[in-house]
């Protein structure tokens, strides 16, 4: 995941220390739910064995899970989930594990779920040693998603030393195909076949490290692979043709040159490539992938408008340049990827109290969207948020990813997704 | 191998039919040659046995050889040459194979080699099963240099037929090495360390199918991997972050924008390319392969400098456009492949007698260019040209690769390179 803030107009704003100014139900019950003994001694707990969450996400993050490939890391999160004594613990048809944390209402009734994801974005053979230095842990994945996957964990024991029920059931998950080409394949299937499907009244995805942040709003994306193709031939006795490796670049310098409106926030990324045979032919085939989001449905339909038009001129260039005898150059984009556009109300139970439980924690909340896991029950009207795991971190997606584990920040911070968990689950 | 015309002054010209303005030497040497009943009884054998030859095609095209990977098609190569009752078969250090066939001159004396080459810039996997339609065979690699790997060994069988024996030692070597990444390295190896290095007093290569063609000029080339590295990130959360792919962009396309001279003939490609780890990640690492050759030393030069400030504007260009704080785009090239430039005479031996031959075939011998494993023997003054194996052929360096074995035009094809031989051998 990846967070933009999003000026919010209207929400109350409290923050610790000054009086509210007219704190609502959300406030009243996280307030509740803080000051009570049970809450704090979970959090003691939480203090108490950071060390072994600590140890959590070491050896979590150490088990590759490339898209498609989280398996491995699935199986072991699975068993971890089954000894921290969790019921109906099992992985799906999509390789989604989960476990539920039965609440005081009856059998069969809503769940409120708290997800974090399997899923890296780094390709299989990517070094995934955790290195470490003071408090700070430096691997891929350490912190997108892995230290959400060990959080998780951290609850649960919490909430069993602190002996706390919730009315409703807490349906913890560890999911796959968050990242890029997964496509949110295991929220898809989550929210659209899996048994709980029809049961699941809130959504937390804890993906990230910044306790502050509540992301309410569904970042959308369309993802591309573009191939690019020609008659290809000699580098030397060939030479003239066209080459679609031309055109591909004048499509990514092109699409360098397009200005995005910084409100609402929209962006894109050439981010793969790949082709050709020998230094000395002219490729046939070379291919691009590149990703576009926005905040806005409208902005992301009308960059992607211009994505489209640049490649058609870009090919149009190629076969103006050079020699089409022996075959034109043809582009062919395909759809990739595709995540709604939308927001769970700024209003909303779930995003009022989230915030209120940053404030709790003595965090300014940060409203804002992102393209997360929430997306999916976002786009299907269920109320979705994502918070951060706590702690702080950096670099996600880039080989020297870290996180920060100093015990103060991120106990503190993993108290906000608690006090928010137990909030929407009820007591 | 790829080839250019050369337009040639002062080189005698004739055509058969026509009487000979001023016969020379090689002209002379040739007609007695191709006139002799000995020159028959092999060209008639050529002939008879040409089904045999279109076997070896298919069964040598059939073994994959890869750039730095042709153990394989060595093997099976030597096997043949032993087969063909050649002595002192070999595979050298580099994995050339070669067998000697004996003159009638003192042991250790002057040697005329006849080379092909084993590998194909085909890379592993690439389906090479040979698929004929009426006189054409289809598949990568099949004329380039698949066939004249086939017709050094009809030429053995030929000789012996025939009864033949020439003055000079005859090395027939199938030689790795001579596309792209392997940088003439068989070569390099044969004229820098191999047995044979200070006997060779004539060199032919046979590449491409085209038996008019008399390569006496060595294109030059420099060949670069370039290296774009940058911060990498978010695709969404790190936008705005330079990007190496952008630069790498504007880079080919930029390349792609420069004018070079037909004549003395100057090409460049942008040919193989790669990085970047996914879809929703800017890549940290992306790098590209360029072939750069020319006749001319001056133009390959001035090319390359031209490519260098490409390279360098692009990176500052990036640079200058987006946000560096996590740090800069820098562009490394490094060079993979340099191969010298430089002719064989016009006048030389040689060269007037393979443009003899091929006349005496009915050709117009076409002089010119290109970038064969000649250019070593050339860049160390060795008599050396490169030839054709006969027959027609099309799309080398492509997947669609083919020549076209209709016996006549093959048979006719392959008398020129066996004149030149056994002019150059002697008697």
């Amino acid at each position: 995941m990846s967070f933009a803030r999003i000026a919010v107009a209207g929400l109350a704003v409290f923050t610790l220390g000054a009086a509210p100014v007219r704190p609502d139900s959300a406030e009243r019950t996280v307030q509740a739910i803080i000051q009570s003994p049970a809450f704090k001694s979970a959090v003691a707990t939480l203090e108490r064995e950071h060390d072994r969450t600590v140890a959590d996400i070491i050896t979590l993050t150490e088990i590759p899970a490339p898209p498609f490939k989280e398996a491995a890391k699935g199986k072991a999160y699975m068993a971890m989930l089954k000894a921290e004594g969790l019921s109906d613990v099992e992985m799906d048809a999509e390789g989604n594990v989960m476990g539920l944390r039965r609440g005081t209402g009856p059998a069969g009734g809503p769940v409120v779920v708290l997800a974090a994801h399997q899923d890296t974005v780094f390709p299989e053979g990517t070094p995934v040693k955790v290195r470490r230095e003071g408090t700070r842990l430096f691997a891929p994945g350490v912190g997108d998603d892995t230290r959400s996957l060990a959080v998780l964990l951290a609850y649960i024991r919490a909430l069993d030393a602190a002996k706390i029920r919730t009315r409703s059931d807490i349906l913890f998950v560890g999911d796959v195909g968050e990242e890029g080409p997964g496509d949110l394949r295991g929220m898809r299937y989550l929210f659209g076949k899996g048994k709980y499907k029809d049961r699941i009244k809130a959504f937390f995805s804890m993906d990230g490290s910044e306790a502050a942040r509540v992301t309410f709003g569904a970042v959308g994306s369309r993802r591309y692979r573009v191939a690019f193709h020609g008659p290809g031939g000699h580098s030397y006795g060939a030479f003239g043709i066209v080459n679609p490796m031309a055109a591909m670049g004048r499509a990514i310098d092109q699409l360098y040159a397009v200005k995005v409106p910084a409100r609402p926030r929209t962006t894109y990324a050439a981010s793969v490539v790949g082709g050709g045979v020998s230094v000395n032919s002219i490729p046939a085939d070379v291919w691009l992938e590149v990703d576009m989001r926005s905040e806005s449905r409208d902005e992301l339909a009308k960059l992607d408008t211009r994505f489209q038009e640049i490649l058609k001129e870009a090919a149009d260039h190629e076969n103006a340049a050079r020699d089409t005898r022996l075959g034109k150059v043809t582009v062919t984009p395909k759809l990739i990827g595709e995540r709604p556009t939308g927001a769970t109300s700024e209003d909303a139970l779930i995003v009022r109290t989230t915030a209120a439980a940053a404030r709790a924690a003595g965090y300014t909340p940060e409203l804002g969207a992102s393209s997360t896991d929430s997306n999916i029950p976002i786009s299907l009207g269920i109320p979705a948020v994502t918070i951060g795991s706590g702690g702080r971190g950096g670099r996600a997606h880039s080989l020297d990813e870290w996180i920060d584990v100093a015990r103060p920040e991120s106990v503190r911070g993993m108290s906000v997704g608690l006090a928010a968990l137990l909030a929407m689950a009820g007591s």
